[in-house]
């Protein structure tokens, strides 16, 4: 007997064209097509999955370029096909004998209702329901593995020592604040707006922050709020503020580089001029991606899960609504119009559509 | 009975004037005073040394800026007074315990035939005679421990990797190239003329070596050298360099950052653009300033001594005779003129003068 399969509409967000410069809303086109809700009979380990939290992460811009990677996770979008990038799903069928229908998983998808994944085996299964699912693209995902890597892995922090975050008010820059705060760290954060900086302070524990749009000269603002240099850096933007941090770090500091956002839109990235302060301040500068410690997911989570039910650590996310919205919000992240850490919500109910 | 002191005329360079851009051999003066070949009264733990040989490192260029510097390896140099820099000494009179009359020893001295060391703690006594003294300023002193904790505590060498080192045949880069050769690596080298190339390849076996002078884009350069990229940088040099290096990286490659001396006499150094390759290729940059080391100093004569007497190991100096010469070997430094260690030969007998 012949299986009956259910074809449904599949709202896509597709990539237009490759991009120089800030990214724009145009670059991708929203479009309908049609899905079948079940895993192709060719497709022997695949999963039919219904997307339910896109994530909006700054690293996505490097995918906009055409320029060819050894990385996957740096390697182009294609022109004409879906947006890509980690979300939350739900199995609406599976040919894959560890994932079953009903499953909550999350890893990279692409920006439709419904995706095809061939070869799921690079997705988590979400084990915990008793918190927000979009945590899964935040606090619980990758930005938070980051946060936690960065900042213990290789920020080594010690009680008392001085940490400074750009960037602080996204996705990972609130939660290394809040981590540097358990260790006992002064930490003082930048944002782009007078209410992430409220946030940074009021919700967040930092204590202090300031609005790096208002200060001039960061050489000046750095040493306002460090006096004594910083120990501990947490390099989310690049560029200019790199510059002024490396003027103002201590002997012997640390600096995870994690992104450097205010590159990523410049065809020719600034020259950053301070570096000899590398050698004579015996610097560790570290860049990491934190797919290389997806292996140790479960550990993260032991961490983190029990923190966010005492309320030990807290997080802001922005939830842009329907996929229509995405392209926007993934553009709003180069001009800093999120306030946390940006969602896109396909759907809320996590159902079975039928 | 009152004490019979001798006073002996005594040959100083003196420093000049704080320095913008090159430093000229007119920004220093030779002179001659007077000097007591005996420990003053007052000076209770002091030695009085007779400078063999003196030490002209790249370092020495921070210290001739009016730059205060709470680490006194970089505090400025004082005009009027003589330069400073390492040197081996013999001791002519000592009022401290654990110096004595006829003692060789290497530590920071003065650019001048006699000096008063008022505080000799931090000196190295030399208790190996059977390799040239000179060494003690270069493959056994401060540019040794300098190649030799860089190479090992922060590039991680392993079989197979692939080395490049710029300033290659100078007092450190001639001896990291040596250090890669025995752990197995791939090493290549650059240097400023012709015969240094000769020299990398033939006398310190380097697998490749090229003059940066005849090269247009050090990027194409690299690529020549390393079609499948650079694990790790030993940086002297800085600047274009090290934009260069940065797109030839290796996925988790390391960079000692030891000096960038194409940057030092740059009143605006360089902009690096490429720093962004530190956060995808997950780069490592440690800075560091060999003094730190200076604990470990018998490990590293462990090292060293026997592949010395083995010739595992080769060394190449030049050396400049007579104080007279020590400015216009000192500013030879910046031009790339010395080809080897640069060493000034104040006095080649070790004798006391009497």
């Amino acid at each position: 007997m012949a299986r009956e399969i259910e074809v449904v509409s599949n709202k896509q967000v597709i990539f237009k064209n490759y991009v120089t410069g800030f990214p724009k809303e145009s670059d991708m086109n929203v479009t309908t097509s049609e899905v079948e809700l079940t895993v192709p009979e060719d497709c022997r380990n695949g999963v039919l999955v219904k997307n339910l939290y896109l994530s909006c992460d700054p690293y996505m811009r490097s995918r906009m370029r055409n320029i060819p990677s050894d990385d996957p996770n740096f390697s182009p979008f294609l022109t004409g096909s879906p947006v890509k990038s980690l979300g939350v799903c739900k199995v609406v069928d599976s040919a894959h004998s560890e994932f079953k229908k009903g499953d909550l998983i999350w890893g990279l998808t692409n920006w439709e209702e419904y995706t095809l994944i061939k070869s799921p085996e690079g997705f988590f299964k979400i084990q915990h329901t008793d918190v927000p699912l979009t945590y899964y693209t935040g606090i619980l995902g990758m930005p938070g593995m980051t946060a936690y890597f960065g900042f213990y892995d290789i920020c080594s922090p010690k009680k008392g020592e001085r940490v400074y975050i750009s960037a602080a008010s996204g996705a990972v820059g609130q939660l290394v604040g809040q981590f540097a705060k358990l260790s006992g760290c002064y930490v003082v954060g930048s944002a782009g707006s007078k209410e992430k900086v409220e946030l940074l302070k009021n919700k967040f524990g930092f204590d202090e922050a300031f609005n790096y749009k208002e200060e001039p000269d960061f050489d000046s603002a750095l040493k306002r709020y460090f006096p004594e240099g910083i120990d501990i850096y947490f390099e989310n933007v690049g560029g200019k503020m790199l510059d002024a941090v490396l003027l103002n770090m201590r002997v012997n500091g640390r600096i995870a580089a994690c992104g450097m956002i205010s590159q990523y839109n410049l065809e020719n990235p600034e020259g950053v001029h301070n570096l000899m302060t590398i050698v004579y301040k015996r610097i560790l500068i570290k860049g990491f991606v934190v797919v290389d410690y997806f292996n140790q997911y479960s550990k993260f989570l032991d961490f983190m899960l029990p923190k966010i039910k005492e309320g030990t650590i807290t997080y802001v996310e922005d939830i842009a609504e329907g996929l229509e919205n995405a392209p926007a919000a993934l553009v709003g992240l180069f001009s800093g119009r999120n306030v946390g850490k940006q969602v896109v919500a396909v759907a809320h109910d996590g159902g079975i559509r039928k």
